[in-house]
């Protein structure tokens, strides 16, 4: 399939988008190439998707559900009773709802830790976008569980990817207080075997910093470190109390942070050290907006305002966080972190976009196009998103979407009555 | 003007909603009254308006020029160089572009402070909606720009309101540190013999406390106070700095207080202590944007969210700011601030409304209405806005907003040329 794309806006200036299969072919005015299918971008910006590293998407089915408590009387009284009860079929229905949200708020690509992920895989194929899946290992230090996580993991890993071009497999580990040391070892041993991407929660509270040390001497960090979880393959979600020498021993491995700043707040976890950890590490920084139950959407548009607001907050700077650099987090930077030549509008780059309305009057009078993507537009300024060179969202409208949230619907139904 | 909503969620059921002239006469289920306009509202809930309580709207053609930039440098280099060489004329189209981005994220009245207010109301005027106008009292301590403000104010007062259903004319003080003894006063008497409502920016800024104490030896609340400014129909904006006796004051005069939470993060102010205050008087917490430059947007819909993490943040706990309390703030309680019977969807009440689509994956599956408009709504989720028993937006559109959108981008090429 090719796309052609004109008289679009890209850096300031009209000019012609070429997609040929996968890829951005040639970005020119006046360009006459024969392609399958034309779109008229008069009076709209090209600019690169959202990357969002760290989600748990099927989630979205229990948005809104028990909020404003505090969050362990939530977990135990709201979040697991319903999750300990939800199928695959289940998850596969919360999975396209997640992914509706992230298409129509710019969205093309997750990071996802979650149960049935193969339902989530289903889910992410049908639906056009791009995501790192992995099955969450977790124990709680009982080897019975030890035993059926790593036999689970096997199968999930030994099971065909349904679609290899846009689902990469990985592992993940939930967080050093939920795992034992034995699956920590095979998850990082398994992740070195067959070179996984990997994803854990790492000093999300300062609660959990105080039971690591307490308990191993060592902070969370210095503790996965020791097992060799930390690569330039692992993305680290949260990060909110790293110490100088975590900071440190992070940059050297090469590893990942997702920055997940709706989410820290809404749970009161912290502020995440944006302006330090940047400068450290400016290739490194991306963004995520974690499952809808700490958020409570999916919208990366929002979540890039936010990181920056905070990061203001927790450097005490009106200069930090700024617009520039959240923008480079959740677009270049996530796509890096899991090996997509992504997240830039550029010849030869896997063809992922967004089309922005600049007749919005949020983006009006765009003197400074990142500048108003990151601190005046919301969802609504999006028209268009392409991913992989196919599009998934023409003019606002998501192909199936009345079907999903149906679907959604009579899944919640479902949930109000166990 | 009668207007039947049929078959619209209202607190989770189906029903009709007939508005006559400008106030909701019936709310039940399967009207049957005669209407000049029917409104199909399956698939959608009727929820209230926002009413924005400190805005500079006409700032908003100055949207993302200069960000990132200290609050000073930026003032003295970026913004008031180019704010001295604005029209009335560019505040009328500046005003215009303001007025549409509120309506397209549900706002139905905003309480203004700039210049060339006569061009904001206006703008007012003609695109329906709601606003209390005021000229910004500010002498900088000069006894020659006193007279000429004295004498502005009154030229203000004394003219015809173009649209008294819909515009109330008031005062506005800009704060402690810019409006000399002599203006204050003035402005206290005018407000008191002519009942107006007041506006002043307050303790935005720790410098600006600092500053006040140093000067006159008291808070800038004790100050104010000192010269009758605090009553019940005063707005203080920001109020980010105030003392536990300054909250006493505030509280025994009855004032309001208009929290800004993003401008106060963008601008890195200070975390306004909402939970206390709240707790301490919570008919009197009303939400405002301030204006474009310090936010970049004049979205409630993005600002109620911000307030309730801000307000988490601010009191180190989960349960801070609670969707409810926020929501609160945004609606009845700053229709109240400005004396209007609105903010609810009650019999009687004016009818100011909201539409929202039940169908975006935001809004779905729809536990708690109140708390997916807080947490994860954004403007998107909007599809009409009736102000006044007129509607002012339909199924997305606002009449004449190209015309808005094309007349600002002349202005900023203007504002370029400069």
């Amino acid at each position: 399939m090719s796309i052609l794309i004109k008289n679009v806006l890209h850096h300031g200036k009209k000019t012609d988008v070429l997609i040929e299969k996968n890829r951005f072919a040639k970005i020119s005015p006046r360009l006459e190439a024969p392609a399958d299918k034309v779109i008229n971008g008069e009076g709209k910006a090209i600019v690169p998707a959202f990357y969002n590293t760290h989600c748990h998407a099927a989630m979205s089915i229990l948005r809104g559900y028990g909020d404003d408590k505090p969050l362990f009387a939530w977990l135990r009284e709201d979040i697991w009773p319903i999750e300990a009860r939800l199928t695959a079929a289940d998850i596969y229905t919360a999975s396209r709802l997640a992914v509706l949200e992230m298409i129509k708020s710019g969205t093309v690509f997750f990071a996802d830790m979650y149960f049935f992920a193969e339902e989530t895989m289903r889910a992410v194929k049908e639906m056009g976008i791009r995501a790192a899946v992995s099955l969450v290992e977790m124990d709680m230090f009982d080897p019975a569980q030890t035993t059926a996580k790593i036999a689970a993991t096997k199968d999930f890993l030994a099971a065909e990817n349904p679609c290899p071009e846009r689902i990469v497999k990985g592992l993940s580990c939930h967080s050093v207080y939920t795992v034992s040391a034995e699956l920590l070892e095979y998850a990082s041993r398994t992740a070195a075997d067959n070179n996984l991407f990997m994803q854990i929660h790492v000093s999300e509270t300062a609660a959990e910093n105080a039971e690591c040390v307490e308990k191993y001497g060592v902070t969370p960090t210095a503790r996965l470190d020791s097992f060799g979880l930390l690569t330039n393959k692992t993305m680290l979600a949260h990060a909110v109390h790293l110490s100088a020498a975590d900071t440190e021993t992070i940059r050297a491995r090469g590893s990942f942070l997702s920055h997940n700043p709706v989410s820290n707040l809404k749970l009161n976890s912290g502020l995440f050290a944006f302006a330090d950890l940047y400068a450290a590490m400016p290739d490194k920084i991306t963004i995520g907006t974690d499952g809808a139950s700490s958020n409570n959407n999916l919208s990366m548009i929002e979540s890039v305002k936010t990181a920056s607001l905070a990061a203001k907050l927790q450097a005490g700077s009106a200069v930090a966080g700024k617009a520039a650099e959240v923008y480079r987090a959740a677009t270049v930077n996530g796509a890096a972190a899991f090996g997509l030549d992504a997240g830039e509008i550029r010849e030869g780059a896997l063809a992922d976009c967004l089309l922005i309305n600049m007749n919005h009057p949020f983006m009006v009078p765009a003197y400074n196009l990142v500048s108003d993507l990151v601190y005046a537009a919301d969802s609504a300024c999006i028209t268009d998103v392409i991913c992989d060179g196919r599009p998934v969202m023409e003019n606002g409208h998501v192909d199936g979407e009345e079907e999903i949230v149906a679907d959604a619907r009579q899944l919640a139904e479902k949930i109000l009555s166990l």
